[in-house]
């Protein structure tokens, strides 16, 4: 007997019961979520780097380090350490003459993006860049939408001043929608953010 | 009957016997020898951040974390770690418009600076980051002299290559006097280097 893979997979076992209809069809909609936003920008900022594009990394993350060994004839082992808060986003780099300084951001929400997924040392340092004449800006994924958005720095800041002064709490994504560029997932680089920092830096001429 | 102490050293007992004439003077030109190069370049980069001159940090080492616990009540514990290497170099940041990018290095040495104090990754970062219109330097410290260095990356590359092809393993004081900056130790900033990266900058435009 044959069996029918709605979503096509390869299965190497004969005994495998197949799967339900609903089950299928999930998998199939959200095939691509194996990748976090991270390990997606990480993979184009690689990409990126070879082509000689840009050279952008996310930098490691910080960490108090108490007790250290060092055995014999083999390397040094971090027996106690702890996380420390960072003080600035996680990316940056140069592309083309100039600084580039993001956060990247993950929501599953459909409709909002919640404003405490933002720290206050990473708006400040965002703000501190930005003075410097960096391209600034945050990267949101929203998960269940498979949509990504670059959303300039100047926007974050509107909301995030707006919330401390009593605000809402979060930002619409139509609002998202209305002042950010967005970015169509792909093959090589796996998230095409470049090209949107390009038109950040053109219109941030224009302004001027 | 009293003790000579050759090297120096102060004792808290009232009953110290004075320096002699030469010890006394060893004290007072190696008396800033307390920070390293690193911890000046902090501490420099804290006053360029507070005053909005720029916004330039050292990055975390990287850490391959292999085992943490999770303690009710209380943070979480890195119980297994390893030290990795880095991809890059150790400063980034953005001064003015400009993508700021450095490795900093301290040598005890008294006339030469060996090339084995680089690695070649960190050749291979200057100059993608160099293609990309970035500023890159190494900062350099004769330690004995208390001498401080900005040498430009192009410098640098230029003694990397040769010695790649059989060329001199070190790099002679007065051909790094010859083509870099020289920074006085101040205070606030401790290590005043942005001056000499807005010499670079004008240097720069000057050539184009």
């Amino acid at each position: 007997m044959k069996i029918n893979y709605p979503d096509g997979r390869i299965f190497d076992k004969p005994s495998q019961p197949s799967l339900d209809n609903s089950s299928a069809k999930k998998k199939l909609i959200f095939g691509d979520r194996g990748m976090t936003l991270e390990e997606e920008i990480n993979e184009s900022n690689k990409y990126y780097r070879s082509h000689e594009l840009a050279v952008i990394y996310k930098k490691p993350t910080p960490i108090q380090i108490v007790k250290v060994d060092y055995p014999k004839r083999s390397r040094a082992v971090i027996k106690e350490a702890y996380f420390r808060q960072a003080s600035t986003t996680d990316y940056n780099g140069v592309y083309n003459g100039y600084y580039v300084d993001f956060e990247a951001k993950e929501t599953k929400n459909k409709n909002t993006f919640p404003l405490k997924n933002f720290h206050q040392h990473q708006i400040d340092h965002l703000k501190l860049c930005q003075k410097q004449g960096g391209i600034c800006f945050v990267i949101i994924k929203y998960v269940l939408l498979n949509r990504y958005f670059i959303m300039p720095a100047d926007n974050i800041f509107d909301h995030w001043d707006a919330q401390k002064n009593d605000g809402p709490k979060s930002i619409q994504l139509k609002d998202i929608v209305n002042c950010s560029i967005e970015i169509k997932p792909d093959y090589n680089p796996t998230l095409p953010y470049i090209n949107a920092v390009q038109q950040l830096i053109e219109s941030r001429k224009e302004k001027k």
